[in-house]
């Protein structure tokens, strides 16, 4: 149960899903040790090339490979020859031949992982985030991170509120959570609901009110402060006021609703910043955690043993 | 003897500062080794994040991380998103979330490193200059450097000229050696004289051949040239005719008269380049081979061995 | 036989590249092994300085470094702040300070690497390209890549096409190729051939068809699209008309030429995008293996056993 690479949750079977949250399961606890090293991927090297900037998701990979003692090199689009000289076929050739054993890529253009895949047929590829398409790891740390909380995830009621049109985060939570029994409720401004979400396994709102009833989870997305000026929605107010979430808000859920936050967040804005603090409720330092497991976990699952 | 932050030397005891010099030398023999590795930190991890850039103490701390095996990550804000796109606190949360054993702050607000410090509870911040509020690790690596020399800090008058006020680096000087038992001279142009001197542990001058008299040490701090486009100082020939330090200026220090500045020097302005190369004189290259033994004890003392 | 630098290939004897060349060759065998990691430079460090961006090479002395265990800093002009504020001369004698063991420097300006060599005097410098001048682990890597396809070097006929006058990497091919024997010829547009030409060691060519008669080996430069701006070349069309290489273009070579291109490719302009990709003439991607190779035998031969 290997595949090469990890460009989206969508082609994956709720098995390989299992699979991946178990091991990562079991690598935390490995990050609550004083010595956090392990000699799993020593000798072998990670690249990560970020055409979108992202220090979070950057270091948390890192630190994930790191910890497997993996030797890590780090690519970024503005400011890296390799990236703006070069076609992005050049570049994976060139850090192919180097003897690079693995690639993390982000880019702003949907499909780039799996386009870059296809130019090291004998080497991993994980897919930090490609355009609006999927951001898997991301997926499966929400994911995890509910599990551990709620102790399953099949039946449970998902909603995840903002703007779905653009989220990557969405779309990997959509369909990792489907796989997995969830039922998934997306909500936000008519304006932010995809053109093919009849398509997606989901139920569409565009009140908030509504979609929170009954809901054990809320995964609020970060609103991008500059969708407003191109008239998706008319102010930070008013998106606020309709679907920011703080504790008020929350009563139509279950009484022990979760809430997760991708970050970074605008506190405030999406999230109200008390409900962000209150670990009662929210789970986004565990999300954080739970990210280096994840990834610990797709690296070994890709990487493994020298074959 | 442990505490949680190196903040600045202002709140630190005489045995601690002891403490830390006499680790430090005993670090250095360390730095002298053909294979500089020990395994003291280990699948630890350790954080730079510098607000404002410097390479230059970045790396110091970096190699001081490294050759203690510790992992080293390192976030800049002037191109990192973890930076620009969340509260400080936030960074913080983060950062702890993922595992991230110390931390290492630069930033252009004074107190920055105190409230970061606020965010993670259980885990080490050191300051690597806050505002015009301290540098304890430069504080410290001059005073290691000049104990070198001397063999003592006690009952010497160390005079520090230049910018005085907008200078961290005095700060953490003045309260350093005056705990050590030093005499502590500043001197430079009245508009660079901090408005509360008279609450430091300091004799005030602002003529320099009359705060040399008797000197056994002279720290000549680097003026940020763009002072005078706001009206410190009229001209750099003119701060420099009054306040740079050259051979023949030091006539009226002892005849043994030590030099230091903390780097990077502007050559020619508010030192003599012939000065600084003169190893009779000039300690600045063992301030750079001290402030990495600094940087080894100050991250032994506050992650030591895993509680 | 070993020495401080590693400056130029001019000032080399044939059994010095002789030495790296087989050293090298050693070499790639570990980097075929699943675990690449070996502990030769374990303890010790190396910076890399590149004022001039990039993270090709770089990536390439840092992998190289890190297999063998040692440490790496990187310090990039643009961005870092001990090479904005200091002297050359400054860089070097902190990093020496802080126990940094080698150099690599890339400058924009010819010479560079030699005058940050004579600021340490007790530890090896190895040039990454300074200006027009030499860029010699790209010449080690050009010819160990011929060799392993040739099965030697001398008497080889090898064109170098393109602007040569500007090319550090043509000068580094002709020096090392006519040490080890062969004949090189260059051409490229007249603007664009090295005034001083007839001092070198090669045979003057305008006419590319002419130059590729009876040729075992073409080195394709990059060319530069800016210089087309300041006059030295009409437009890209016309320079891909007259110097471009293609298939068509070899058939005046040996049947079994081999071409070379140091990367990055301007596809379609200097060369055609399949002859790039044609594995039975083309070995580029061969080139970046050996690029590591050839970097861990320099950084082997300069640094060795601690003395």
């Amino acid at each position: 149960m290997r595949r090469k690479d990890l460009l989206d949750l969508e082609s994956l079977d709720q098995s390989e899903i299992v699979y991946l949250l178990d091991t990562a399961k079991s690598f935390k606890e490995i990050l609550s040790r004083p010595v956090k090293k392990v000699p799993i991927l020593r000798g072998r090297s990670v690249a990560t090339i970020f055409f979108e900037a992202s220090t979070r998701t950057r270091t948390s990979f890192e630190h994930a490979a790191k910890i497997m003692s993996a030797d890590t090199y780090s690519l970024a689009g503005g400011t890296s020859s390799i990236v703006k000289g070069e076609t992005l076929k050049d570049t994976m050739l060139t850090l192919d031949a180097m003897g690079i054993d693995a690639f993390v890529i982000r880019h702003s253009l949907s499909g780039a992982a799996a386009l870059a895949s296809r130019y090291v047929p004998n080497k991993p590829v994980i897919n930090a985030g490609d355009g609006t398409h999927a951001h898997p790891t991301q997926g499966l740390l929400d994911m995890l991170t509910i599990r551990d909380v709620k102790g399953r995830l099949e039946g449970l009621n998902v909603v995840i509120v903002g703007d779905i049109a653009h989220s990557r985060v969405a779309r990997s939570n959509i369909w990792g959570l489907s796989k997995m029994g969830a039922n998934v409720r997306i909500v936000g401004p008519a304006t932010l609901i995809p053109a093919d979400a009849d398509k997606l396994p989901v139920e569409v709102y565009t009140d908030l009110d509504a979609a929170l009833e009954g809901a054990d989870v809320v995964n609020v997305l970060r609103i991008q402060l500059e969708r407003m000026t191109v008239g998706y929605f008319p102010t930070i107010r008013e998106y606020s006021r309709l679907f920011g979430v703080g504790k008020a808000r929350l009563k139509a859920a279950k009484p022990d609703v979760t809430v997760l936050h991708p970050g970074p967040m605008n506190r405030g804005v999406e999230i109200a910043s008390d409900l962000a603090d209150d670990p009662g409720i929210s789970v986004i330092t565990d999300q954080v955690t739970n990210g280096v497991a994840i990834r610990m976990a797709a690296l070994f699952w890709l990487m493994g043993a020298p074959a």
